[in-house]
């Protein structure tokens, strides 16, 4: 914690450390009938999107293929990156090779060995916010309609 | 991490280890159109249930307020505690003071103070799972229909 509260370009760069290097994030997904669900999966980061991927017959899989957006959340509860995104969903077998690849090497797990049950979700931000206590939710936003503010 | 995987019991400790010290949690709720939310809360734990606060308009409050059910988490991704749970709501000067007194020492803030734009909501466990690795997802149910199974 620092003494005082970090700049908007501060927390940029500490959510695209976050977003660079962590392993796992949770996903907030919500079902047709407005029940929430909430899971911690693997993922990676290309620069726009994260990429994720868990059973087409999950309660995640089904609401971001329902849906089209989730709610993320990187870190910890007093040192958070929240993220509105919309969702993509990529077939198993259509995402390229080296994605797949990198996603591997990232999560330490590959999906295509499971076949057709998996699904890519492709989770791109649409909104960040990033904040530690109170004396940070001031200038907590970082993107804007898909857009960087800092 | 520990070599082996935990027991029940030892799932059923930790849980409840965190359910009465830890300050935060993850709180996962939706709207009636299908659009999760997500965001940490300070809580306390009364042996039974979660107490949270949050303002009434804000969208865990009208999402908890109409749904009914909320999904929360607790610990890290690679040590999660995850909570199926039926909300209900309490009006700010409804709870019994003594509670809302242990409320504040534990949290740090009296929602008290912010009069009738705050609610509390009282989250009941009905499901509880806990997993570190993959090698904890079996026995990873610890509490179905709200009855601990250890």
């Amino acid at each position: 914690m620092t003494a005082e509260p970090r700049s908007r370009a501060d927390r940029r760069r500490d959510t695209e450390h976050r977003l660079t290097n962590d392993i796992d994030v949770w996903v907030a997904s919500a079902s047709a009938d407005g029940k929430p669900y909430l899971v911690p999966l693997s993922f990676d980061w290309d620069g726009a999107a994260v990429l994720v991927a868990t059973p087409t017959n999950s309660p995640t899989g089904k609401n971001l293929a329902r849906s089209g957006v989730a709610r993320l959340a990187l870190g910890a509860t007093r040192d958070v990156t929240m993220i509105e995104a919309d969702v993509e969903v990529i077939e198993i077998d259509e995402l390229p090779p080296e994605q797949a690849d990198r996603f591997e090497a990232r999560a330490g797990f590959d999906p295509r060995a499971s076949g057709s049950s998996y699904r890519w979700f492709r989770i791109t931000p649409r909104r960040i916010q990033a904040w530690r206590e109170v004396d940070e939710l001031p200038e907590r936003e970082l993107m804007r309609e898909g857009r960087w503010l800092v």
